[in-house]
């Protein structure tokens, strides 16, 4: 295998994390060893996995397992992966939308269902990458706040590894996001305060434990990488070529510039042809700086407080929302926003359309390539992606007051047909 | 193709069911043609389809889409189903689960993880099979009684066909149940009455209405055909070979039969060796009636009045219960039951070992499992998977007591580092 420069584990013998050989700079490339490592001491850039690839072919990717694990090349995980105690995210459906595109007057277009997840959300992918990386630098807890879909992956897949989790919550979340990561039975703990407490204690104690792998703060860089995987996705099952257009939700922006870098690696790689892509980011209004900034032409992002039922979505400072506005001004995207009423409708319609029941962020996505098509911006002639990171199953509260029965009627055939007028 | 022996179908064309060639009676054999039908007039037991395979290579399956319908030459379905808009259920995970073989003491355990479907249970497959035969029947609508996976499949499956769905539904149902059926905006009717009227409702409608197919009244040999998916996934993910032994819930008693048909099946066809297999079946005490005829040595089964947190397993006098227990007795399996206190000890002990959250008739089947190897009935050194047909996030009241934080402290390091002891 490709070494890693000769980094070594904590216990001495050499690194593996398959081709990352590096960690490098956004800003100025400044580049360093292989490490457990998120900003850089020379330009305060976020640090982002350099690779050796060398020759990668679709065969070896096809050979391998139906999970994330068969695109272990173009990712920072050890080379016998698959082998180790993890969960086995991936391999969503990517399900052709042909009601969803007439409902919104496009030729054709793909839903990439990623709530067919181990914990029904894209989050198993970023966290699975976490656990191999955070293994192989000698972590043995895994970490995060969170309060929702990352506290679920990462309690389940630190269950599954057989790795303590320490999750981080406020206290005063609802009582149905406690169980859904209480029942993994790791070490979550509620704290007397709100998510920026919760947050910022977190960055403290990825500082000082140092046993404790806090997925989205020391182990960034590999965490991160994972999102590639829905690029590599939906190249692979659309028969090896890219699409022309993609929509994906905003919330700290490291989705968006992921699916970018998968789609430009399969293409530099050889796997697919390069061909012209446009990315769209997906925002809610409610917490909508990035596609704010789009709109103004700027290329810093005002952080904004959070006001959206769209709450997996709600980063009010998106670390690589300047990022974003690079990729989606170079591939000659757009971003917009959408009102809660429209992230309500969004899930309406891909459900009564689909039959699939995303959460908010689904919602978001759905209604912002709505407004996206209607404003000339999406061309409907083009094939195009929407990307649904998350379930309904784990947002009712959304639906809550917009949907019921038909009918209340007495238990008589008669009274139902009548209902019905049938 | 094969033919279905000179059926027509409502417009006149030959009926295409693929392989099916008749529908036969479970007591008698009594032969007829296909039609929606499900009791026979000779004998009165279900009736069953008749199939005409010819040859089916594994080599058919393996270049078949990533779903059930790889299996299409082995159901009652049109030749053409994968161009049919219908749902996309199977290919669900397969998960060694070498944490919880270590807890229950066994050497080689597996986890059929069906929470992986569209709506997160096995009924998308059943549903999927009965909306594709259905339609070649000239029905129009989908239709079903039910509190929860059901309801939630019909109605998805519907909407992405883009047909109208009747779910009956009794009134008194849990608003959170009523809306993870009611976002797909079908026919969603709430009926003034228990469960059995709703029911016995269904059974009325089906008779009255003939473009409505109920999917477990009046197409229901069709229906019950999908559960074969599941032995074919498990029989395929094994690299072509049986398990030694499974363990299946009991609800209707469909499933279990229908696990083993499947495997009679692929020995039959030479798509796997005909190697020797037990079937293990697992109820809720609450509601055990099939349980209770085993221990007792009857072959009859006494219905009882279910009372059980176990629900998506309550029926109290299971259609194919005597069936049941031929397959488990001739196989050389067992049936027992657990309490609800069991139940959730079974969810809890999944999840913890290996990041799967189930509903509780996941927990029944891990804990009968467990049951069974404490007793000996099933060998330990045997190679055996559990069948895990739902998903947790649809019955968090069964661990709402349960599961919580394991602290809750102040903002601040030193609080967290002293709750947790580390």
């Amino acid at each position: 295998m490709t070494a890693a420069l000769g980094s070594k584990t904590s216990t001495g013998r050499a690194l593996d994390l398959g081709p990352a050989v590096e960690l490098v700079s956004k800003e100025e490339g400044h580049r360093q060893p292989l490490a457990p490592e998120f900003v850089s001491a020379e330009d305060f850039s976020p640090l982002e996995v350099a690779y050796d690839f060398g020759r990668i072919r679709r065969e070896d990717i096809e050979s391998g397992p139906r999970n994330i694990w068969r695109y272990k090349k173009l990712l920072p995980v050890p080379s016998n992966v698959e082998e180790i105690p993890n969960t086995e995210p991936g391999c969503t459906r990517l399900v052709r939308a042909d009601r969803l595109a007439k409902a919104l007057g496009v030729r054709k277009l793909w839903v990439k269902d990623d709530t067919g997840n181990p914990t029904h959300s894209f989050k198993d992918r970023v966290v699975a990458v976490a656990l191999a990386a955070a293994r192989e630098f000698g972590f043995d807890t895994l970490a995060c706040p969170s309060t929702g879909n990352l506290a679920n992956a990462v309690a389940a897949a630190a269950a599954r590894a057989g790795w303590d989790s320490v999750v981080l919550i406020p206290s005063s979340l609802e009582r149905a996001k406690i169980l859904t990561t209480a029942v993994y039975d790791g070490s979550l703990i509620a704290v007397d305060g709100n998510y920026d407490d919760v947050n910022r204690l977190a960055t403290q104690l990825a500082a000082d434990r140092e046993t404790w792998a806090f997925v989205n703060v020391n182990v960034r860089p590999y965490y991160s990488e994972g999102s590639k995987t829905l690029a590599f996705e939906v190249a692979e099952q659309l028969g090896w070529r890219l699409p022309e257009q993609i929509v994906v939700p905003i919330a700290s922006g490291s989705q968006l510039t992921k699916v970018d870098k998968g789609f430009r690696e399969l293409g530099e790689l050889g796997l697919v042809e390069a061909s012209p892509y446009k990315i769209f980011g997906a925002q809610a209004t409610g917490c909508s700086p990035v596609s704010s900034a789009f709109r103004d032409g700027h290329d810093v992002v005002q952080p904004v407080k959070p006001d959206t039922i769209a709450r997996s979505l709600a980063i009010g400072n998106p670390a690589d929302g300047p990022y974003v506005l690079d990729v989606v001004n170079r591939t000659g995207g757009a971003i917009d926003d959408v009102s809660d009423e429209e992230v309500v409708e969004g899930i309406r319609l891909l459900a009564r359309t689909e039959g699939i029941f995303t959460e908010t962020a689904g919602g978001v996505t759905v209604a912002t390539a709505k407004k996206l098509i209607e404003a000339g911006k999406i061309d409907p002639d083009a094939e195009t992606v929407l990307l649904i990171t998350g379930d309904g199953l784990k947002t009712l509260d959304a639906i809550e007051n917009h949907v019921g029965p038909k009918a209340t009627v007495p238990p008589n055939a008669d009274a139902v047909k009548a209902a019905l007028g049938k």
